[in-house]
């Protein structure tokens, strides 16, 4: 079984690994305050082209979610996400679970506009019972979204504007960050995330590292006591330096975003071969994730090599699922993916021709 | 100014007052554990047709549906609503407060139906990713609802039934119950709510006291420690007995119902009205809250002399609003309301012509 | 039965009660937005001095700190309070259901200090592992506290001063300030709390309102979108208007002040008893609650005639407990009360010489 | 600078990194859901003596101590906690911030007693205001403790016992439950403590493992749902394999008890010259912290060789501080530290003579 059906399937990237077992024993401070962690922190803050962020270094996305947003939202104010976003989604009610609602906006393509933000806002201030109302506070993208879309700078700059007249807090969660920033198309990098949003994470988990993801805030109000509030929500790392060197190994030279790019290319051979196939799409994507509506004759024949995570009923006969490339994607089983979808659908075609 | 924008303008209804000046200097314990409250209990519990439920007496709504809710859910566990439910819109997050997604289902008409309940259900319990996601456990219902319609006894029943087969609890927010109970086409009583929901409240904001609402819980998981519970949400009246007398002087010989029919047939008087005068209407309503469609310019000119609730645009030049009667609204005021809208729109519709 | 068992066994001081019938069918906004609400907070404002500070009026004591103190603090933060606080001990977990931590310093008389602040403060920030701590970052003392004594005006400034020096939050809660504004000895007074504390209320329900309790806000960060807050927790009161006109016959001509010395003249009543008949006393206080030490033997037979609190067992034969007075207590039964503690006292100690 | 300050201040035991290395590119489903977390589960399993227990993997104790007290408890409950416990003062008020208070009991050598608890429990129910207040219905453990001490099986039994009879939960924080195990004169074993407890867990953070903590669940009502749990509060680890794969090295040769036992050799070693020193000891331990109490003046010149922590004053010119051994400590350095301590005690020792 060759697996598609995420990009967490493997272990690490072998330079992260190779890393960690250098400085296996060299002994440090706990918690992050080793110096793993601050050289990160400081190539992070190169790339973000400012030294006045602060840089923390948590697990996992759910966990970085919950604890941003806990943090920056006062009892009575409410995040808001696409109705596709993960903190609505996939999270089992980790906001919830902070006390604060996740007010969704409708999206075909996971991702929302600065219109879209400024309607809820007025919407909001304009209901003579706003009182009565959970106050939008906070704007949650992805990028890419829970959909492989990417914002374009424009987007991102616009939606940023909208945020700052209305009074909102950005923060992009991009747990999937490589994979847009390098993808075809793409015109948005560390520079511009970070002047556009107030808050953003770069996910490791997805790109390379074991685990962990390093949370950018450059909001601050919401900086103050944020060690605080990662140590509370249980996301204080007692090795911190795991985290400051995988980041270190995946930043320094560049290989977060090697490895990325080296995904999107994956993911455009097995693109080609659906488009070639004549499939048609759930969503027109330039990231690793791709979702292409097949027969469901042909992905169970597919399911008995290949894992894939299934998305929905498209109709009658079909069903949009999800392949998903990563940094550990090999070009063999990337082409062998896409030599088994062209030979299938011909045979297919042929007998409902 | 005569208010016709809630059923909450006035005080209490003077029977109701009446009580609490007689009792006024009698001594009693304290949170609710005085004769007063234990009769009016015992009253409900006859009304309801079983001495196996629990009642508790609480303050206000919010606070009523926030207890019961965060009381019967573990953390990972969420209310499904009607988007339009009092605790999707109107709470400021209170549910999410107590760490608690609200999960919303579309409704045009304010209610939920069975069919979509275990829709919702099957979807939660078919999803492979069911532990990423909050689970439904409680369905919220109102009756009436916010739009003032209302559920038939085979409604409620079905969605009993579909609540029990899928482990769900089933919670009815009977803010205005009483206008439902009495409004024209009604087949529920208290018996028949008592055997679908697991818990269920009376409200008396709405329906004649100064405030107060009766909290009914059939369900024996809830039911327990559930004083803790009101006390630590802030919602245990150290003079319980002021809720106490108000059911009491409420339910011993039927005001309750008396009070709230009367209401509804203020109701029909405007119904009537604006039916007459052709207008349109967001939704049909038999009980004590009316949403007609209205010319703006007819809507500016009411509003120099009546209250009423501004609900939504309907076209360029209309909108729906509200109006609402209570226990306490005059027949005379009713008419006179009647009367203008009869005469603004039969000149608006000739200038119109 | 008499009651001195708690100051809130009776309903309404009659001059209440007269206002709420005299207005209760005026229609009126709801929510707290009407003119009872607006001209009782406008007499209290003149009392504390300052239009600079917002007043709410909520229903209850617990849900007045639980609404303040989740506002004030960020996650991270907790409130110190006496070991003996009323939100440590007697509002089942109300704070921390909020979220925070309720930090506990010992006292032997209800109060804390200046100096035990600092301490508590400075202990924190010199931790070198405090973003492992909860952070103190509000004080919640009560006037008088839960065992009947008061601040001076010397121990509440230097309370004041601490706190700003440390960045903490001041905040009193005032469930019986009436008694402790009108006891003997006492120097404190409205104006004086306004300048010294960020935030307290001014308690209705033990001094004779039905219910509620009159918070004033002083700091900024705290006063923005309260209202939000108050929703969210429960505590906003659809008849807002009941709150305002409690607050109003309290406060227009001095009522609260006059019925709160009373209950102190009835407590004085009593303690001079005790005294005369050589009862100990678990402490010394100058307001409506008595603690004095009895035998098992005379509290059996005077439980016989009047309800009292048990408090503590202070050896083998004798116990601690509590009389309560308030606005409501009858001279004749305070003397009544007294006699007998003279007479069962006489005879127990010729008995027992 | 060699590092006695905690036992976290390495990476992984070899094995354990080894091992990671090995299985780093195979494909394994994610979130726990792999053969390795399986396997590792079963040994665990058979290490307790019962299959009828669950086994998740989570990444901190802070975490793991959240997950779990929030999945017992109802929203008025409380967990019971030794003054010193780790919930109670180094989790920045985590508890708390799940909505529960910690209920401190005070505490010399950081255990409490199955009499203390029946006191609070019988305080608790006796109490007729008990509504009032928080419902104690967790006891939390650890062993070692915070302060090395450790329970014997009679201790833990009777502790047992008295949750049982009083409907209480017993939890055991394991984070250094191997250097417990392996400690001179332990009598517990994993066996017992399944027997004893309704849930504990086996800290891999601090014995051997990168991270990690194996968190045994016998309760049924707890061990519901527990999955959604661990997500929502942020700690299902997307690789859940690494914890898996660590916990199998860790466990499926004895490697987790035979490291333990080293730690506790090298404290020894120190213990012996300390006493041999002459030096008094905060609190006698037989695990791997060891808390003595030293001359300022000797400790300022070790600071320069070797990192501690600092824990309290014991007078004017001595402290109370911590060394800590872990797996990771040379003997080499353990005999270091013990000859510094020896010559510089002698040569103090002269001084003050």
């Amino acid at each position: 079984m060759i697996r598609f059906n995420n990009d967490y399937s493997e272990g690490a990237h072998p330079s992260v690994l190779d890393r960690l077992v250098d400085t296996n024993m060299v002994q440090t401070p706990g918690y992050g305050e080793d110096e793993y962690c601050l050289m990160a922190a400081d190539i992070i803050k190169v790339l973000c082209g400012t030294e006045d962020i602060d840089v923390h270094f948590l697990v996992g996305g759910t966990q970085t979610n919950l604890t941003l947003i806990s943090a920056a939202l006062r009892p009575h104010q409410c995040a808001v996400s696409a109705a596709s976003g993960h903190i609505s989604t996939h999270e089992s009610g980790a906001i919830e679970s902070t006390g604060h609602k996740v007010m969704e906006l409708p999206s075909t393509d996971g991702k929302i506009t600065a219109e879209a933000v400024r309607k809820v806002h007025l919407a909001h201030v304009n209901d003579v019972t706003h009182e009565h109302i959970a106050q939008p506070k906070l704007v949650y993208i992805s990028n890419p979204t829970e959909l492989g879309t990417v914002y374009s700078k424009k987007e991102l700059q616009e939606l940023s504007e909208v945020c700052r007249e209305c009074g909102l807090y950005l923060y992009l969660d991009g747990a999937r960050l490589g994979y847009g920033l390098t993808c075809e198309g793409n015109d948005l990098d560390l520079k511009t995330i970070t002047e556009c949003c107030d808050a953003f994470y770069i996910g490791g988990t997805k790109v390379g590292a074991l685990f962990g993801e390093a949370l950018v805030i450059k909001d601050k109000r919401i900086r103050e006591d944020f060690r605080y509030i990662i140590k509370q929500k249980g996301g204080l790392l007692a090795k911190g330096r795991l985290l400051g060197v995988q980041f270190l190994a995946l930043f320094e030279d560049g290989l977060y975003f090697g490895i990325s790019a080296h995904a999107n290319r994956m993911a455009a051979i097995i693109k080609e071969a659906l488009k070639e196939a004549g499939c048609g799409f759930l969503i027109d994507t330039p990231t690793n994730q791709q979702f292409p509506i097949l027969p469901d004759e042909v992905l169970e024949k597919l399911g008995e090599k290949y894992a894939y995570s299934f998305w929905q009923k498209a109709d009658e006969g079909h069903s949009a699922v999800r392949f998903c490339t990563s940094w550990a994607t090999r070009e063999e089983d990337a082409r062998s993916l896409s030599d088994d979808i062209s030979d299938m659908m011909r045979i297919w075609n042929a007998k409902n021709a």
